[in-house]
């Protein structure tokens, strides 16, 4: 059933942009494939969305206008809509519309910065998964002391199995080749403890199955919360329960610190010199903080791929979101899984290889 | 079998007290219980390690020699001991000692800054849960832009259903209001969303049972991990897996924004000036983020209490585990638990009523 989006040469990748996603509104979002279009002059568009507005907004980006394509629609997914509202409207909103252009084999990448649930359920439903992958998951660059981290799931399952999570590690370390150019990222599963005793019996397997693999990764094993930050591995795997509550509580710990700090600059006049003098070296900080400057999480595992932009990204957020589509369709991401999926299975330890399936 | 402590009167509130556990070592440990004496003049302690080494201290520490019992033992548990090995050692290790001197009824708390694992797995199997509690719970403090919140459990359980959360959120309650002194404490369940939608069949039930229920707190609802640092509710409720992830997802942010405003100061002269000048109002902040002020988890829901004090707490922290153990003590928070939980039995929403376990 599923049509491969194989169709389009890759010298010319095309993404599916939702115009309508997010808090930015239609004129940022525009702006942001501009940027996208001066940094990858390759790059062509498809713009769902109401195309009056849209066609205004293009008069203004000279860019975008001589490659995209506009593919109108009125319909809209709303922040507040529950996955199963937005189903209905799964063929006919700009969502809809963005996921059913790379099924349809218009384009390689779907990218949205609308309601998270509603894009989840729109994935899963038109584009299915891979072969050999039983569940999608969402995965994220996350800010460490050294480079970025990737995290996944981060919330497309709520439980997930040893299998899942090999899965899991496989799609990791694949979007880490490609996203943090490294050649054998080092990816551990999230646990309670380092020590092998420690954790729920998935992660026990999972960590088995994947110590026993010969996959293009280093396997650390596992590692706790706390290390999260340090950037001492590159894949971290987890359940997407736990991946949306350690995300989560980072982000919220991170504003909870910031928070504190500006009381603590403001609290005297003496602090507030001081925070003058520093103001350079701490928005040095706040750059290297800035989710803009990761954002564009990413689907994993289904017959295409779609990056969803943080609702709450500004224009250059979105830009580097597309800029993340952009390097997943170059680097054949979808490839490189199905690929290492295979020799994963192929020479997994039980006696009982299960065929890959179709 | 059970013996319960309730031999002794509360008016003199007697710790026992691991005086090997931990990174700070003896004298340390004993220099804490030195400062918790002087804090609550009425607290005795029982203590259990080397005897030759604690009278030595003891000459140095006048309140705490006058109230003292020393209980010598040489064998102590390790923090590299597996709990099964440190099992062989739970009738005569400090730590073992320590929890059998609960359990014996001649002392209301134990305390030790040794190993999690190890002390989790004794007290357990000496203590045994309370009557209604299935699992105990490793509850502890968090820092927010308000006042601390309770977050449990902590990793005491690797999963955890329905029935498990509502105990959780019951002890957590009893908790809040002995440590954060509040009638009616606002209560909430860790999930990936707030709505009622989002999360794991055993969260869902959970809320519905809480939501059901007549319990002395507010029922929130859901939170999500961003909402932690907010302190916008008292007590969250998770299982041990997810709370164990949350904290120290927490910690690991926290000293990486913290390590980053390190750099962003040294990083030019102008910036170390800035620092030398906003350093008192930054002293203050680390001081609301200082682990130590917010030291002592516990074990809730066993016939007896045990605190754990962090392993790299200071004299200070150690201090502050003591003193959570002696309001505990005061505000008999067993009777407590035991007295809601009877409650929440009595009107719980399902026809079948369990009936209450002994």
């Amino acid at each position: 059933m599923t049509v491969r989006p194989a169709s389009i040469a890759i010298s010319t990748p095309v993404i599916a942009l939702d115009v309508m996603g997010g808090d930015a509104g239609l004129a940022d979002v525009m702006a942001a494939a501009e940027i996208a279009s001066e940094r990858y002059p390759r790059l062509t568009f498809r713009l769902h969305g109401p195309e009056p507005r849209i066609r205004a907004e293009l008069a203004r980006l000279p860019r975008l206008a001589a490659t995209a394509e506009v593919i109108h629609t009125d319909e809209v997914v709303l922040g507040t809509d529950k996955p199963s509202q937005a189903m209905r409207r799964s063929r006919t909103s700009s969502m809809g519309m963005a996921i059913q252009s790379v099924k349809d084999g218009h384009a390689h990448a779907a990218v949205s910065a609308g309601n998270t649930g509603a894009l989840m359920a729109m994935a899963l439903v038109t584009l299915r998964t891979m072969p050999g992958i039983d569940r999608p998951a969402l995965a994220a660059l996350l800010p460490t002391l050294k480079n970025d981290s990737i995290v996944l799931d981060l919330g497309a399952n709520t439980e997930s199995d040893a299998e899942n999570l090999v899965q899991f590690a496989v799609m990791g370390a694949a979007f880490a080749r490609t996203v943090l150019g490294l050649e054998k990222p080092r990816v551990a599963l999230l646990n309670i403890g380092e020590e092998e005793l420690k954790g729920t019996g998935e992660i026990k397997e999972a960590a088995a199955l994947l110590r026993a693999s010969h996959l293009p990764m280093v396997f650390e094993g596992f590692v706790e919360g706390d290390k999260i930050g340090q950037g001492n591995v590159d894949v971290i795997v987890t359940d997407g329960f736990s991946g949306n509550i350690a995300l989560k509580t980072a982000e919220g710990t991170g504003k909870l610190v910031v928070g504190l700090l500006t009381e603590a600059f403001k609290s005297s006049w003496l602090s507030r010199l001081g925070y003058l003098l520093s103001r350079p070296a701490l928005r040095a900080l706040r750059a290297h903080l800035d989710p803009n400057a990761h954002n564009g999480a990413v689907f994993l595992g289904l017959n295409g791929l779609v990056v969803k932009s943080h609702g709450s990204a500004n224009i250059r957020g979105i830009a580097n979101a597309i800029g993340v589509a952009h390097d997943l369709i170059a680097d054949k991401v979808g490839e490189r899984i199905a690929h290492d999926l295979a020799d994963f299975r192929a020479h997994r330890p039980e006696t009982a290889q299960e065929p890959v399936s179709q």
